[in-house]
């Protein structure tokens, strides 16, 4: 099931993508049940989920059917209480940079104001001139999760979505603390969709890629992730409890625009776009 | 103006704190105004401030009256979007240290889920061995704050209160990347109330002390901020959007667990009282 958040005129809406490109309102179908936000959804997901499937297999409301090109796809979650992201976690990244894999998860943070949405600006600091791209798998919790076991966690997976990690690196470089240069508002680009995790199947085989004005600039596949998803959600969850909508970023493989000769910063008027398999492609322009 | 959040069994309330130990409860005086949330109280201050101090003024409802012994006191933000913390930022910490004062800023984050209140637990993880003390003046933001100057940026302080910032030295220090260590659930103890800046007027000087045990472990004053509350919340600005309820961490002074010899690390049944001036008094007790 591929869940999306969009809105029509001001009409905010979730809704069930198809695979025709139509994407069917739960809000529409019965507003009551289904409030415009995928944190509740998945809150309630048990309940939930099996009405939306019953309502899609049998809708014939026209007012709830909409293309996909017509609606304004919003970011899925906007308002999550913890962004966690996972740093250097690709073995062919370490491999290209000679730098010995961590010994365990390196950790950082973006809070919400970093959100922002597929075909949404990202926006250059005034206090930046090193705005970088980072292409990362992410997973949404389903379930509060405190010391769980690399075997129960994937029990509280709900899905996955795509987060481009933008980073101003003179920042992040300069503080040595990574927090204020990861979290400039609009540095988290997320969606366009959440897919469940029954869709996606295995995390750790997906091709990822991030384009660049079209060009192809990282192209990996998570088979090459050094800490995987069960693996992350246990070793977080030893500290904190992990909470329905929570958003954890698996980290980015290599060709980000710091490790190229000569540097590549963002700059006005840039495309992006986030492609991973069986989740869809994140696309997103650059403004000052 | 003092508020806290507080419960009196099952039945949660805001209300404003007097100096005879008498709280007011603005919940149960009008309910539909004032929800037992804080931040909301901010978000609405400008029109539910006004209301409150009017309501204060001629409340003769003994039903709204309660003596603050009576009532189980809560974290008077449970639900910010934020919580920034600034490291190493008293004067007499880096004499102490013989650390040459940053440049800027050092900036890190704690999630909502490290959030307790006044009188709770803090909890050791089930992961750390080191886990030690900090006393934080902490401003509470009353407006949204978008690359504001430092002369305009005392206009978006709502008030203070105090924050513990809590900390897995272990953690913090193997991951290099503060954030894992510091924001394990119940690591930011806060409270007990949020005093209002016209009430505490000047925040950079007030005397800040911790106790553990009842032994007087930090004792400093803000005077020794190295970064004022106006330059942390206009230097934040440029890069994120501030919102009503976001929690800032001011810094801590010098007498913390690890910088002892031996260094003192937290243990089951130690309690810490972490005073400001004008403010208040935020005690809290240790659990394995």
């Amino acid at each position: 099931m591929k869940i999306a958040a969009f809105s029509v005129e001001a009409d905010r809406h979730i809704g069930i993508v198809q695979n025709d490109g139509v994407i069917i309102s739960l809000s529409a179908l019965r507003e009551t049940e289904f409030p415009a936000c995928i944190k509740t959804f998945i809150e309630r997901s048990e309940e939930l989920r099996p009405l939306a499937e019953q309502l899609i297999g049998q809708h014939e409301n026209e007012q709830a059917r909409f293309t996909l090109s017509d609606v304004k796809i919003l970011a899925p979650i906007p308002n999550p209480e913890k962004i966690i992201c996972v740093g250097l976690n690709y073995m062919d990244h370490c491999k290209e940079t000679g730098m010995e894999p961590p010994a365990s998860p390196v950790i950082f943070s973006k809070y919400a104001n970093a959100i922002s949405g597929h075909n949404e600006a990202v926006k250059i600091p005034v206090n930046s001139n090193e705005v970088d791209f980072e292409a990362e798998l992410a997973v949404v919790i389903g379930k509060e999760a405190k010391c769980v076991t690399e075997e129960e966690a994937m029990d509280f997976v709900f899905g996955y979505t795509i987060l481009n990690d933008i980073s101003a690196r003179d920042q992040q470089f300069s503080d040595g603390q990574w927090a204020r240069g990861k979290t400039a508002d609009t540095f988290a680009p997320t969606g366009p969709f959440v897919v469940t995790h029954d869709e996606v199947g295995d995390p750790h085989n997906l091709d990822i890629s991030l384009k660049l004005n079209g060009s192809l600039m990282q192209d990996s596949n998570t088979t090459q992730l050094i800490f995987t998803v069960p693996k992350i959600i246990s070793f977080l969850s030893q500290s904190m409890t992990l909470k329905p909508g929570d958003i954890i970023a698996t980290g980015t493989p290599p060709g980000v625009g710091m490790g190229r000769n000569p540097k590549i910063w963002l700059k006005k008027g840039d495309r992006m776009d986030v492609t991973i398999e069986k989740i869809g492609t994140l696309s997103n322009y650059v403004e000052d």
